[in-house]
């Protein structure tokens, strides 16, 4: 068996696969990555997402904690170099907020590792999860922005939102709170009930197609801190997205 | 036939599935999808998309026109009422600039039509499967912007690129050019070099996952009018966007 596997990695040659597992339910998951983890002989990621692959015969997994993104890319690159073939997953799509950033950050420098047969390959992101879920919120412009102050300052997160809300454009919020800082998403709630109207709708959408899904639309006068947590993604519509039904969406035209 | 047919309408009930197929490679488009797909009894859509859907028995295929949106999702609405299983397609995700919205807008007044079994199935939209083949240049925050004018002023548009462009966002661009308004991307790339740096990045990706794809990275100074066309999506970077070897990525971190 390893040794059959060890010529199946020399004859495929090494490759990196920065691949999206979608929100959680596996009919979101393409069959292009479906065939990445097929034919992977080590899978490196955040812990929960490596637990999402199936341990199977010949597969390696190399689950790593959180914050650790550039080493694990950095492994994940000396892994591929040496002829593996190494899947990198994210929850999602591996380029929005994710690992796929990490790993182009690991090549800088390292010419070897640029010539690598690296590809991305991309994900149901959590916006378009969420969104699908609730209705179209995101059906017309939009501003996609991560909460997170861990890798950028406050300050520019809250040039971004008043750049955004000036132009009337929905917002989808990444990483919107953790128990690390809990107070940004606060701030982000005053923000918003400063300058926009009181019936403007929140959606909260939570672990979107997991068996902890939980959605909740409001209006922000209504949105509180504690509707968000890791999990959740939120969706600030614009001042035209509306109810209909159960459903909640942005018409695709504004009048002149 | 027919009434085997029939007797799953009627057992299963009217439904209507407004899917996304994804950028065009059959890998890319999610299980749920397909799943979908197998079960309809009437696909209905634009007359592209709709061609991407294999002729079977049982299975009734309604191709209408460009910009008749509204009309085909009544269409679509009336045979789930009648008790039809209903897909209709959009390329990428549906609810990105694509039939979703047009759906939800139909119901408006229509408390018969909010009350159907309607679900949005979501696919790999055009701006990730771009951002996927050239690297990561959505990895930190961006905006993504609808430049055709048929729905809205060009002075929103023109609003909303200068708001991203002062907040340092990457931006996507949806229908960056047709051949009805040719002049729109060339406002855009003036108001680019007006309020950019010349070596900002530019990424061209026409036609991703199909045999027409053509990826063309280029900088600003560089960039023409020319080199998108209606089935080119373009992406700008932030002022952080860049190469690495043959790949562009926007990093992950803004220094304070």
């Amino acid at each position: 068996m390893m040794s059959s596997q060890a010529a199946v990695v020399d004859r495929m040659g090494g490759r990196l696969s920065i691949a999206g597992l979608g929100p959680g339910d596996h009919a979101l998951i393409t069959p292009e990555v479906v065939q990445a983890l097929a034919e992977a002989t080590d899978v490196v990621g955040y812990i929960p997402y490596v637990a999402r692959v199936a341990p199977r015969e010949g597969l390696t997994l190399h689950p790593s904690d959180n914050r650790e993104e550039l080493s694990r890319a950095r492994a994940a690159l000396t892994l591929a170099a040496a002829g593996k073939r190494v899947v990198v997953v994210s929850s999602g799509d591996p380029g929005v907020f994710a690992m796929a950033s990490a790993v182009f950050e690991a090549m800088e420098g390292r010419p070897d590792w640029q010539a690598l047969d690296v590809r991305v390959l991309p994900g149901i992101t959590a916006m378009l999860a969420a969104a699908a879920r609730a209705g179209a919120p995101l059906g017309h412009d939009f501003c996609t922005i991560n909460l997170s102050d861990n890798l950028k300052p406050w300050s520019l997160i809250e040039m971004r939102l008043r750049a955004a809300i000036g132009a009337d454009m929905a917002m989808a919020f990444y990483n919107p709170r953790s128990t690390s800082r809990p107070h940004t998403f606060e701030q982000v709630l005053q923000l918003l009930r400063e300058t926009c109207e009181p019936d403007r709708l929140v959606l909260f959408a939570r672990a979107v197609s997991t068996p902890q899904e939980r959605l909740q639309c409001v209006s922000l006068s209504q949105a509180t801190p504690d509707m968000a947590d890791m999990r959740t993604l939120v969706i600030v519509g614009s001042s035209t997205t509306r109810r209909v039904g159960r459903f909640v969406y942005t018409p695709r035209s504004v009048a002149a």
